[in-house]
């Protein structure tokens, strides 16, 4: 045992000297980095170079591989050396990140004012100002004597599975639904249970923010697709294709899209699909304004692809937004991981909302959509009188108007919200679109009148 | 410009042959580290070595200050070298992990044999089955015809929080409360918004299993405190102390006790709070079992410690485990940071189960602690009529007996529901506790007494 104790103490310190090593070689790449921090910043060339990167993140790789050492870990650590460079690079030059301003964030700002006494018209959030179907009521009302109020199932109770898979169609079974605290939450587990740090997802522009907000919480890294109003809001496949490297695992889809309206045609969804199966890429598709289409729809779970996963939501198709109940389709797998990220944050969804939700879903919407269909238009109508630029959009709740040139979304917005309009920024939904504004058409038409009327007077004296 | 360019280019060929310098040696380490873990696989040596790992974090640190190094950045590098290596040596030694069955695993199952229309006993989970009080079904059934149903601010209505923060007393305002979905969320966001990858927090056990689930949820290491039955269950607060290092950032406790129903005396909490203290540690405080006591009790809360996080939840005050509410109480900036997690995971809390929260919390739940005071009483004497070793519980709804010798928690557990009976494996609460079971108090008397009875006739047969 005296030998032992002796060779692990050789061995012991061997692995002092090399950690030392190791250090100080992490810290002379940091001071290099630095230096071309310096240089950049002099020259206002752009940090973070996916370029450059992709050819350091390839070249690791190939020498992982020589040297017998696990691709992962290989990458966690290239990825840990690439964010302290980004990080140190930034202090030198002061490009320090502004706190962005989200549709939420104006949400909550409004919500003071009107705490304050303040009339607000709500134009930035998309929580449709109508009733859930009544039936919701009764529910809710009749959950408390038949006692429906206990924990249930992590994955939500059997019989709303079995009517979320019997919906859905295609012979999918309760194993492959998990009910969640809104689609949020469906997205939330989806991307923190499928990707770990450093690992990347695909996000197309602009986007609601919560897909990049998950992907940093666990600290994986996300790619952008922009978009452009020019190219009416379609993707570029090619470049698509072009952003996915050796740590790339998911590409997220939002269509019906918030906040352009966009809806693809079925050629670039099947593009799509083909593009994440020939790279075995997870296809995280967040459908939650799937029933509010003003054409022609097509799901992507209709697709067939096994590493496909579907969001859906009560919230927009039965305006329930404050039952929060949302729920996702995938293969056995991921819902099981999924399942488990449930288990370990909140044990399992309020039962009753659970019940108020099985109530609704088999009410048809359509009443809902065909009122969204006409606000939505209203809102488009005006916002061309006002000489805006704008999609006209394909469904959803929302348009996306880009302002006149030097005007800037969060002026626009708080000058609004001092006129009690609050609507959403651009720049919540991608840094480059601060010459946007998403307005959320969730109230009668008389009240959107007003607030756009406000909105024009606004810009007329101010841009 | 093109001088520029040159001399971007001989940077970045530096920081190439730096990178594949930090690669080899990284590698090497790991060799090292997969060699130390055959010796230590050979002669039955413990692969982790927390005094060994001390030690190179403190010549980490050292060494981090002596070449410029931010500590933060150098612990992390030196903590995914750790992970990996404890990895590469696992591998070696087959030491892996076996998946741990938690009292929720067990709910699962009965629940899944319950469908198959078996009856069982549940003695495994924390759910009283009393009634909530009758005002939470009249709040929850008039909340539809209010239109209690939108997206609340993220931290809970302004009322709810208001009145938690009321009740809790001390003038604490508003903004330093936040409901959650259930204790469990609150425990979440409090973990994974306060530690980050390669950070430790120290939790006590037996514990409830959440807080090192949320812990390994951000890549965050949990400390062990083990406390025994010869100890009634009391902390050595010398052994907590000396599991404090430079990344530690949090202690962890939960009185009355989930599984021992202990609560500790006032001296031993002043002594935790002063500790957490001398460190700058935050105290996690989940004190869901605070109505439950049975002697003496006083909140960590009225230490007033500014690190402190307290976590409450309506869920066993007022058997109301299926409206999944909880809150928490830390100071401003905490429960800033707490809302930013609920804000991308689930948006807010089911506003109709806020309001039914909002009606129980007035209510008067004594009745409830006398029941359960009695029920736990009547464990505790048959458990003792078996001749199996239990400290008297002071507060919460368990007993935490110690099994026969030779005896196995999972064999007792399977054996017992196949015959009906549903009890939690005292090793879901820490792997040391593989000879005890966790006996939940929350059924009525007669119930108890038959799920006891099954219990002492598997046992003489079976040890």
């Amino acid at each position: 045992m005296d030998n032992t104790n002796q060779e692990l103490e050789t061995l012991r310190n061997k692995v002092r000297s090399v950690t030392t090593e190791i250090m100080r070689a992490a810290q002379e790449r940091l001071e290099l980095a630095r230096k071309i921090g310096e240089i950049k910043s002099k020259f206002g060339i752009d940090i973070r170079d996916e370029k450059v990167e992709e050819e350091v993140r390839l070249r690791v790789m190939l020498l992982a591989e020589e040297i017998g050492m696990s691709s992962e870990f290989a990458l966690q650590l290239l990825n840990l050396l690439l964010a302290e460079s980004e990080q140190v690079q930034r202090e030198k030059t002061e490009q320090k990140v502004v706190e962005k301003q989200t549709h939420l964030a104006i949400f909550s700002k409004a919500k003071h004012l009107e705490a304050l006494g303040k009339k607000i018209i709500h134009m930035e959030v998309g929580e449709p100002d109508y009733s859930p179907p009544a039936r919701v009521g009764t529910a809710l009302a009749e959950s408390f004597p038949m006692k429906l109020y206990h924990y249930t199932d992590t994955a939500g109770i059997a019989k709303l599975r079995d009517a979320i898979a019997a919906k859905e169609g295609g012979g999918i079974s309760r194993d492959r639904v998990i009910v969640t605290p809104g689609g949020r939450f469906a997205v939330f587990a989806a991307i923190t249970s499928l990707l770990r740090a450093g690992q990347e997802l695909i996000v197309i522009e602009p986007a609601w923010p919560a897909y990049k907000e998950c992907a940093d919480f666990v600290g994986a890294r996300t790619k952008i697709l922009r978009t452009t109003l020019e190219d009416k809001w379609a993707p570029d496949t090619k470049r698509l294709e072009g952003l996915i490297n050796s740590t790339t695992k998911m590409i997220v889809l939002n269509y019906p899209n918030n906040p352009t309206g966009k809806v693809l045609d079925k050629q670039t969804i099947e593009k799509i699909v083909s593009i994440a199966k020939d790279h075995g890429l997870y296809l995280l598709s967040d459908e939650v304004y799937a029933d509010y289409v003003f054409g022609e729809f097509s799901s992507v779970r209709k697709h067939d692809y096994a590493k496909t996963i579907i969001v859906g939501s009560f919230s927009k198709r039965y305006a329930m937004t404050g039952f929060r109940v949302g729920y996702a389709i995938a293969s056995k797998e991921v819902i099981s991981k999924m399942t488990r990220v449930q288990a370990v944050a909140i044990t399992s969804v309020a039962e009753p909302m659970q019940y108020a939700a099985l109530a609704a879903l088999d009410v048809d919407p359509s009443e809902n959509i065909e009122l969204m269909k006409r606000r939505v238009g209203l809102v488009y109508d005006k916002l061309k009188k006002m000489s805006l630029r704008c999609v006209e959009p394909d469904g959803a709740m929302y348009a996306y108007p880009e302002l006149p040139k030097r005007a800037e979304d969060m002026a626009l917005v708080e000058r609004l919200l001092e006129k009690g309009v609050a609507i959403a920024p651009g720049s919540g939904f991608g840094d480059s679109y601060r010459r946007f504004v998403r307005i959320s058409a969730c109230q009668p038409e008389k009240i959107l009148e007003k607030g756009l009327e406000v909105m024009a007077s606004v810009m007329r004296e101010q841009m």
